[in-house]
């Protein structure tokens, strides 16, 4: 088989990790497969450079920035060759514009475009297991290092994985792999032996920091199988990859929850076409990402309320646009709340089965607590909460759904 | 004017030091100059990160180890660059390949080939402050990365100054210039308006660690004209340029030593041709750099003695070779000595006055130092001794020469 194997921060921290990195690589190659690694910076070293960015500059260039960050993965990149190296494999460290990544011009969070992987291919075919720098890229043009964002290695791995065909993405985490739940709050919680592409984006968009939502958008679009599995254990993971027939018999594959949010309600506004689009084009404009939105009129038609939900990190900056055009409207109130949680089940069975949503309703209400907005797709269901029911409603409705008796792997 | 700064390590070393070179840096612009900044790795970091690889493995690839020591330079570049940008003036970071720097594909000492500085010229013509990661390059066909060795962002400097045809190149460290001797061991050393290259040849080679020696060569090679000063003080450093006339009036310049060496004897070898051709010959391939050779035929013309002197680091490998050889040839012993110190005097005036030599020889033996070996050059006059008079050595001989007179700049 060919795999693509990824290990993020935490799992080459130090040189301990970056040899037990090595030796997984190492027998993995025994087996008589091929091995493509692919590795984040060492745990905190991102964060480290760019405090440093910002000791110097109030405001760095993002262009600096990048070709800043991307050092890190170089460093552990050029240890996990030598590591490999050292244990009797042929090795060969790749940045990411030397493993061929061509990327577009978005400095600090930027697409891949192209994957040009001869290099890498060559290198395999010579006997070589091929490490390359995660979260990097160049620019086609004018050869301008770029980085792919937050959990960008992720990505890295997936589109490599996609460009020479690999048969395998293993995406090396510190979790063992997706959970019902967090097992922090349900220890009952249990490992899922597959899962969708659909449900793995809701589970990771949802908070579930498993997998990085734009590698798994990439995986589904280009059916790369990706697997996520601890680097501190031999345990199989959990299979990221289409929808089958088992999946749908599960009615609900997990349940979700995000503390990191807050919601905006602009009340009594006149009920005019044309208000909600100018609302959030402003809001849009200024860089903030809206989860979910809500509207009511009144009784009387004439007046509406607008609720939506924005990141904690937003919402100084959200308010202000609100109350701008709250003013600007002539609407009645502003109001927030930031003690709220958002709870989500997922699950693709959902489509074909019924009376999902009313039974995360009725399994809410009947310990009391209330639900102050509602959300849902055709494999979703979100309930915004008071915050201090987050671990309550997670359990409880672990239990409603009967996540603990999946099967174990 | 067109001027290159480089930086080293120490000047480099943290945030506040990188503020302060950007403001020099600054400050230089502000009086219509245009300028590449060229850095080192923070002081420490290249040396940490070897360290990382001598843990993941004993005998880490040159290949990876010069991806691992070159993001180093990557870090101090992008944050200079960031610095300045921060200060109100434009500037871009370019890598070593960034800023065309073409190098030959011999890995941790590579040779610099050419400089494609088409890239640094647009950017110096749009207004720009070019900071280049120093110590790296690429190679021209494959697209390896590689570094220049110990010291070479001196080197980078140069060689950048040469190519863009700069009026200047300024290597700011942390000392004030180029010192008639070491201030350490003698408090009236006086720092040197000018010096011409070659002077600088030998001191550098000789132990006054100011600049690289290749640097050295190739400002001579393409008359760069360079200024060795400190990033701690504005004062005026030492000038490194062509011999002129004044030079020649100065009978000696500098007075440096070197206790890093070791000498190693074979006593009683045949006096046949080729011996000391097999000898230094088995030694160089053994990549040890000897120093200084004296060979000695005894009275009955029958058998010789030959000593050379090598860095201490080499002596076990040297005189394993020594040893074996001289068993080969049946000498009739080996000795060696490691307590030893080289005191050397230099200064272009040497050509064109007499009595130098014999001056430095009277002036040791009135003060009861012993001299086990002697080495000349045109410029440079060498003695062995015993180590434990380095620094009275390097007294007698500073006053001895006068150059506490020396008018201080």
């Amino acid at each position: 088989m060919l795999i693509v194997q990824k290990f993020g921060g935490t799992s080459v921290a130090n040189v301990e990790r970056i040899k037990a990195v090595a030796e997984r690589v190492v027998n993995t190659a025994k087996q008589g497969n091929k091995v493509v690694v692919v590795v984040s910076a060492m745990a905190g070293e991102t964060d480290k450079l760019i405090n440093l960015a910002h000791q110097v500059s109030p405001n760095p260039s993002e262009r600096e920035m990048d070709l800043l960050l991307s050092s890190g993965e170089r460093v552990t990149t050029a240890l996990t060759a030598m590591a490999i190296d050292a244990l009797g494999y042929k090795s060969i460290a790749l940045t990411g514009w030397q493993a061929g990544i061509i990327t577009d011009t978005v400095h600090t969070k930027a697409k891949i475009e192209k994957i040009t992987a001869d290099r890498i291919v060559n290198a395999l075919n010579n006997g070589y297991i091929v490490v390359i720098a995660g979260f990097q890229g160049i620019t086609g043009k004018e050869g301008e290092i770029t980085t792919l964002g937050r959990g960008g290695s992720d990505l890295s791995a997936v589109a490599i994985a996609s460009a020479i065909n690999s048969d395998l993405c293993e995406i090396y985490t510190d979790v063992e792999g997706v959970f019902t739940t967090d097992p922090n709050i349900v220890p009952e919680a249990k490992k899922l032996e597959k899962i969708s592409y659909e449900e793995m984006l809701e589970m990771a968009s949802l908070g579930a920091k498993v997998l990085q939502t734009r590698s798994v958008e990439f995986a589904m679009k280009y059916n790369v199988p990706v697997v996520v599995r601890s680097s501190f254990s031999d345990k199989p993971g959990t299979l990221v990859t289409k929808e089958d027939k088992d999946m749908e018999k599960v009615v609900v594959s997990g349940i979700t929850y995000d503390k990191n949010q807050a919601k905006i309600t602009l009340i009594g506004l006149p009920d005019r076409p044309g208000i909600a689009a100018k609302l959030f084009t402003d809001i849009a404009n200024a860089n903030i990402v809206v989860d979910m939105i809500v509207q009511n009129v009144s009784s009387d038609g004439k007046l509406a309320d607008i609720s939506f939900t924005v990141p904690k990190s937003d919402l100084n900056k959200a308010l202000k646009i609100a109350k701008d055009i709250a003013t600007e409207l002539g609407a009645q109130n502003v109001i927030y709340r930031d003690d709220i949680s958002k709870i989500s089940i997922v699950g693709v069975g959902m489509r074909t089965h019924s009376g999902v949503a009313a039974k995360m309703f009725e399994t809410l209400a009947k310990h009391g607590i209330n639900i102050m907005t509602i959300s849902t797709s055709e494999i979703k269901v979100s309930c915004i909460i008071e915050a201090k029911y987050t671990e309550l409603a997670v359990r409880v409705l672990h239990d409603a759904f009967n996540l603990a008796d999946k099967p174990t792997v």
